[in-house]
C-alpha cells in the first residue's frame, strides 16, 4: 500500500510518496541561516564598493539571496517531477514536500504552477544574479534589469495567488503555519519586495531621461547662441 | 436539445450555446478596417508633432492599437462568461465565438486564460494607451512603461503558448486557419512585436543612464580643477 502523504486534498493521489526524512524545524533552520548568511556576508563584502550606497548593498544581498532560490531550488522543482518518490532524498526535495503542505499544487505538479516556476526559474534566475553584476558594477542596464526582473516576479506571483480563487478544494494542510506561513507570508515577500524595487528603478530611470533631456535642451541652447 | 457548436473537442459541452451569426469574413474584415483606420489614421495624424520620428509615430498606432484591443475586446471576455449563449449577439461576442475555434479553452473558460486574459486588459490595457499619451508628451517614463508592457505582454503569450505543451487534446478546430492563423499568427504578433519594442525601450534606457553618467563624471573633474 501506498505511504499516506501530509497534504491537502487527502484525495491526492502521490503513487510512490516516500514520507519527509527531515524535521519541519531543521529544513526552516537551514533556509534561514542560508538568508542569513547572504545578507549579511553580502553586506559586510559589498562595503569595498566604495561607489555603493547601503541601498543597494541590500539589492545586491536580494538580487542574490532570489537568484539563488530561482535557479537552483525553484529550478530543482520544476526539473525533478518525481522529488516527492526520491529514497534516499535530498534537502531540496524535502523542502518541495514541506511547502507543499502549504500548497499541494506543488506535489501533484499543476500545470500553471509549473509554468509559472519554470519561467522564474529559467529567465529570472539569471537575470537577478545579473543584477548582483550590474549593480557592483554600475552598469547603464542596470535598473532595467531590476524593473524587468522585478515585474516578471510580480506577474508570477499574482497569478500563483490569483489561481487560488478558482480552485474549490482547500490546497493547504490544517494549522495556520501552512496557509498564513507557507503559502501567505512566504509569496508575500516575492510580492511586496519586486513592487518596490521596481518602482525605485523606475523612478532612476525617468530621472535618467530628464537629465539626459536637459542635457539636450542646454547644448540646443549653446547651439543657438 | 442544445445546438451544436464547432469547437474542438467535440466532447466540450457549452449549455445554451448560440451559433455564429455574423459570417468570419465580416468579422475578420471589421477587425481588418479597424487596424488599417488605426495605423493609418494615426500614422497620419501623428505627423503634426514635429518632434516624433516615424518609428516614434508607428509605436502610437501600435500601442493604441494593442491598447483598445487588450481592453475592449479581451476585457470584453474577461468580464461575459456567457459570450456565446448570448442571444441576440453583438461583435465582440461574434469575435470570441469566432476565435474559439482556434482555441476553445476560450468558450470552455480555462482559468489560465481567464487569468491571463484579466492581467492583460487590466493592466496592459491602460498601460497600453498611457503609453500612447507618454510617447506624444515625450515624458521619462516612456521607455519604462513601454518596457514594462512589452514584457507583461510577452509574459503572458508565452505562458499562453506553454500551457498547450502540456494539453493532449485537440484545441483547434479542423482546417489550418484556425491553428496556424488564429492561434499561431496573431499570438504571434504579440510575442514579436513586444520583443522588439521591449529591446529598443531597453537600449534607449542604458543610452540615457550612459550620458547622465558620463554628465556626472565631466561635473566631478570640473569640481576637481
Amino acid at each position: 500500500m501506498d505511504e499516506p502523504h501530509p497534504y491537502s486534498p487527502a484525495s491526492l493521489e502521490l503513487p510512490g510518496f516516500v514520507p519527509l526524512q527531515m524535521s519541519r524545524e531543521f529544513i526552516l533552520g537551514i533556509f534561514t541561516t542560508f538568508t542569513l548568511v547572504i545578507f549579511a556576508g553580502g553586506y559586510s563584502l559589498t562595503g569595498r564598493f566604495k561607489t555603493l550606497r547601503k541601498v543597494d548593498r541590500v539589492l545586491v544581498c536580494w538580487w542574490l539571496f532570489t537568484g539563488l532560490i530561482h535557479f537552483f531550488l525553484e529550478g530543482y522543482f520544476v526539473f525533478t517531477p518525481d522529488f516527492y518518490k526520491l529514497n534516499p532524498t535530498n534537502y531540496f526535495a524535502e523542502v518541495w514536500k514541506e511547502y507543499g503542505k502549504g500548497d499541494s499544487r506543488y506535489p501533484a505538479r499543476d500545470t500553471t504552477i509549473v509554468l509559472i516556476e519554470g519561467i522564474t526559474a529559467v529567465v529570472e534566475g539569471p537575470a537577478a544574479l545579473l543584477a548582483v553584476y550590474a549593480i557592483l558594477k554600475n552598469k547603464p542596464y542596470s535598473h532595467s534589469l531590476q524593473l524587468a526582473t522585478s515585474l516578471g516576479q510580480l506577474y508570477g506571483d499574482t497569478l500563483y495567488f490569483a489561481t487560488v480563487y478558482f480552485i474549490k478544494e482547500e490546497l493547504s494542510a490544517p494549522g495556520p503555519i501552512y496557509f498564513w506561513g507557507y503559502f501567505v507570508f512566504m509569496n508575500m515577500i516575492w510580492i511586496i519586495v519586486p513592487l518596490l524595487v521596481a518602482c525605485r528603478s523606475w523612478g532612476y530611470i525617468s530621472t535618467a531621461f530628464e537629465s539626459s533631456q536637459k542635457q539636450k535642451s542646454k547644448g540646443a541652447n549653446k547651439k543657438k547662441k
